[in-house]
């Protein structure tokens, strides 16, 4: 199992739009991406321009083919033009 | 639910013993905290340093008793030890 957590700081004006097209994006793994357990946004309590992809995926492979889907490469550049900066994504497996 | 995303970076002569550490905090919370849902330790794929807890609450109320517990207080600034810099701590809520 693998976990992906992918932080992104929003530009205050475009928190609304990026939560938005971040759905697109949620409906478009869950309907399409074989091996995705959970893919989900979530927001920080403390700070809203953090929004944060919490995914869980069977497999680096699946992980990979949801990478190279088309409702990815169409959604994640245009998320990213709502972002002050880069998104920080780290690719996690279990410690323990 | 309350998600709880904690990133360390730990020295490279420290990741053993900050794993088997964390792995009796693990134990220790999983026992005794009440509202805990998943609370695991996870290993960057591409950064063996980077040492993330990924947890999941019932509520903030559990969330803060968890970390007044007696094994959070014991544990965590033992676990700062081995890491280089401060935790990075993000407490989020689902954003849709």
């Amino acid at each position: 199992m693998i976990k992906v957590v992918a932080t992104n700081k929003v530009k205050k004006e475009k928190i609304d739009e990026f939560i938005a097209l971040a759905e697109k994006l949620v409906e478009a793994t869950n309907m399409y991406d074989e091996g995705c357990i959970h893919y989900d946004i979530y927001q920080d309590i403390n700070d809203p321009q953090v929004l944060t992809f919490i995914e869980e995926w069977e497999s680096m492979e699946t992980l990979n083919k949801h990478m190279a889907a088309a409702h990815f490469e169409e959604f994640v550049p245009q998320l990213g033009a709502f972002a002050d900066g880069p998104e920080d994504v780290h690719i996690y497996q279990k410690a323990l």
